[in-house]
C-alpha cells in the first residue's frame, strides 16, 4: 500500500433474491420524476419491466423512458437520453440493464445540463463535470462490469470508430444497485461467459502491474479463486444460485475501485479490447479473451515474478524442478484452458477481424503506462497480430 | 452469497503518509465547534496533538478536549464526554488515537442527546438510537479494531464488571478516517503485536463459519496471506512502511462489514476475551490470543472441512498422507507457532488470570449463535479451564 489515496464509495448495494423489495423505500429518497433506461426489451419479456414500473408507480413516481441502450453505447444515444432528461427536469435516473445501461445512464447524467458537446468536453478531452449531475440507481441484470459501483463510463462515437472510457468524480458514481443473482439466470451463455472473462480481466488488469508486497494484491487472488470456482459451477448449472450471487458479488469488488487502492495497474487489455470493438461490436468479454494471452506472453519476461505468483497461488502450478519462465508459462496455459472451457473467443478472427483491419484498430488502442513494458505502436500491432 | 443483505459504507478514507493533508479540507464540511477526544497523552509527546490542533485553528474551528480515553473505555467517561459534547452543542467528534478512542467517540457520539441512561438503553437494552447522532471522524494512531469504518462500539461497565459491544446503525460510521501508517510507528511492540492479533481474530471469527462456498471466504483468505506476510516484516522492522501500511488496510477491510456479508460468523472468541478484558483490563489482542486455541481446538471436531481449507489455503499445509483431522490441527499449529512469534499470551495465567476469577468470567461470556457448536455454559467453563 504505497503512495497517497482516498478510498470512498458511497453506493448501497441491496443484495439477494429479494433485493427488489428495497427499491421502493430507496426511491423514496429522491424526487417524482424518474428516467428509466433500459436496453433491447428482454426485461418486458422477463416480466421484470412490468415489476418496476409496478414500484414506481406504488411510490409516485412520473416515468419517462429511453429504451434500445445498445451493447456498446452510442454518442448519439448519449445526446437522446441527455434531451429526454433535461425537457422532463428528472429527479433520477433508473438504469435497468447490465454494464452497457449502467455506463450510459452516468454519461446521460452529467450530459444532460452540460451546454457543450458532452463528447468533446467528457470523454475527447476529459474536461470535469462542472454541471448539475444527476442521480443515477441501477437494476442489474447482468454481471461483469462492476458499472453499478463505480464511476466509470464507456461510450462508442460510431462515426469516428472511437470507444473511450472515462472515470467520472465520486458524484457520478450510482447511489444504489439492486443486485438479485436470479436475475442473473436468463442471459444467454455466451453473455454469462462474457460477464464472467470480464471480470477476470478487471482483476488481471490490476493485478499484473508493480513489484511491491501489497494487500490489494491478495485480495484478488482471493477474488480470483472464488470466481474460478463458481464459473465451473455456473457452466455446469447456470441456475446455481450459491455461484451466481458469488459471480455477481466478485464483479462489483472487482472494479469498485478497492482492489487498486495503493498500487499501479495497466489497463492495456482493456485499451486493446475497446479498439476491437468499436470494428465489430462484439460482446465485450470477447473482444478482451481475443488479445488476452498474447499480450501476456509479450509482456511477461518484463514482469516475470509476478507472472511466476500468480501461477503458484492462483492455479497451483507446483514450481518444483522448473524454472520461473516455465511455472509463468503454466499458469497462463492453465488460465488459458480456462477460458477454452467458459468458451471464450481465443483469437481476432473468431470476432471477424481481417488483417486489413489491423491498423485501424492499431491506432485506436491508447497506449497507458503502468504495466510491466510500454507498449510501442510496433509492438501494439505485433499484438494484434499474434492476437489473430 | 446466500441470504439477503444491504451493503453500505460511505465512510471516507484518506490513506497515506500525506493522509494528514486530507484533514483541514475535509473539516470544512461540518460546523465550527468540535470536540477532539483522545487518550493518554502519547499524541502530545510525538507532536501530533499540536499539529491537529494547528489545522483545527487554520479551519477556524473552536475546540473542547475529552483526554485520558482508557484502553476499555468505561461508561463513566462517556458520561463525561457526553456531558461535554451537550453542553458545548459540538458540531464534530474528532477521534485521536486506537479503536478505544473511536469506540469511546461513537458511544458519545449517540450518547450526548439522549435523554435516557445511554447505558442501560444502548448497550444493556440494545435499544435503536432515536435522538441526534453526532458526526464521527477519526485520525488513527493505532491498527486493529477496524473501528475507524464501522458502527460498533465496545464500552466497560467498570462496577458491573461488563464489557458490552454494540453494533450502531449507518448514521454511527464515521464520516471520515485518516489512515496514516508512520503514526503506528511510535507504538510500542506489545501493542503492534496486539492490534495484529486483533486484525487476525476478527478475520478467523468471520471466516469459521457456515459450509457455503462464498466469496467472502476467498476475501478473508487473501486478507490473511497478505496481514501474516506483513506481520513478519513488521517484526523484523517496525518501521517497514510497506508492511505497517498493509497492516492498516487490512484492519479496515477485515472489520468493515464487507467480509462478512452473505455469510454466518461466529464471535465467541471475542465473547471470551471481552469477559477476560473486565475483569484483567489487559489489551484487548491478548485477551482473545490466550483463549483462542483452546476455543477453536474444541469445536474443530464440528467444523472439520473449514478447518482443514485453513490449513491447506492459509499455512499452506500439505494434505497427503493425512487425516482431515491430522490436517486441520497442523492449521491451528502453525497459527500458534506465528502468535508465538508476535509474541501473543498463549493461556490466561499470563494475563493474571486466577482459577477463582473463571466463574466471575464465564458468567460475562455472552453466548452467541453461528458458530460450528452453539456452546452452553458448561463448554464455557471447560474451554476457560483449557485456557490456563
Amino acid at each position: 500500500m504505497l503512495g497517497n489515496f482516498t478510498y470512498y464509495n458511497p453506493t448501497k448495494l441491496f443484495f439477494g433474491e429479494n433485493a427488489l423489495d428495497s427499491l421502493g423505500p430507496e426511491l423514496d429518497n429522491y424526487g417524482k420524476k424518474v428516467l428509466l433506461t433500459y436496453g433491447g426489451g428482454s426485461i418486458k419479456k422477463t416480466g421484470l419491466y412490468d415489476k418496476i414500473i409496478a414500484i414506481l408507480r406504488e411510490r409516485g413516481k412520473e416515468v419517462v423512458e429511453v429504451s434500445g441502450v445498445m451493447p456498446n453505447p452510442t454518442i448519439e444515444k448519449v445526446y437522446e437520453g441527455s434531451r429526454i432528461a433535461r425537457e422532463n427536469d428528472v429527479d433520477l435516473i433508473l438504469a435497468v440493464g447490465g454494464g452497457s445501461v449502467s455506463d450510459y445512464s452516468k454519461a446521460v447524467s452529467v450530459s444532460a445540463w452540460c451546454d457543450e458537446d458532452p463528447w468533446e468536453r467528457f470523454y475527447w478531452r476529459m474536461e470535469a463535470v462542472e454541471n448539475r449531475v444527476i442521480p443515477v440507481g441501477v437494476v442489474l441484470t447482468m454481471v461483469g462490469t462492476g458499472s453499478e459501483m463505480n464511476s466509470g463510463s464507456v461510450i462508442t462515437h460510431t462515426e469516428k470508430k472511437l470507444k473511450i472510457g472515462r472515470v467520472f468524480d465520486d458524484d457520478v458514481i450510482p447511489k444504489f444497485a439492486v443486485l438479485n443473482p436470479k436475475l442473473t439466470f436468463t442471459l444467454p451463455k455466451k453473455q454469462m461467459v462474457g460477464g464472467i472473462y470480464d471480470i477476470m480481466s478487471h482483476i488481471n488488469e490490476q493485478y499484473f502491474s508493480g513489484t511491491d508486497d501489497n494487500t490489494s494484491d491478495y485480495i484478488m487472488e482471493g477474488l480470483m479463486h472464488s470466481l474460478i470456482n463458481s464459473s465451473r459451477a455456473a457452466l455446469k448449472n447456470p441456475e446455481d444460485y450459491e455461484a451466481r450471487s458469488n459471480i455477481m458479488w466478485t464483479a462489483t469488488w472487482a472494479l469498485n475501485s478497492l482492489v487498486e487502492k495503493g498500487k499501479t495497474t495497466d489497463w492495456m487489455v482493456h485499451m486493446f479490447g475497446q479498439s476491437v470493438g468499436a470494428y465489430t461490436d462484439e460482446t465485450h468479454g470477447h473482444t478482451l479473451s481475443a488479445v488476452t494471452l498474447p499480450y501476456y506472453r509479450y509482456i511477461l519476461p518484463y514482469g516475470l515474478a509476478k507472472f511466476k505468483r500468480f501461477a503458484e497461488n492462483v492455479w497451483g502450478v507446483d514450481p518444483a524442478g522448473k524454472t520461473d519462465e516455465q511455472v509463468a508459462e503454466e499458469g497462463l496455459q492453465a488460465m488459458g484452458s480456462w477460458m477454452e472451457e467458459l468458451g471464450m473467443a481465443m483469437n481476432l478472427r473468431e470476432l471477424g477481424v481481417t488483417e486489413d483491419m489491423l491498423p485501424g484498430i492499431a491506432r485506436g488502442v491508447y497506449i497507458l503506462e503502468g504495466g510491466y513494458k510500454v507498449l510501442n505502436k510496433d509492438e501494439v500491432m505485433e499484438i494484434l497480430k499474434r492476437s489473430m
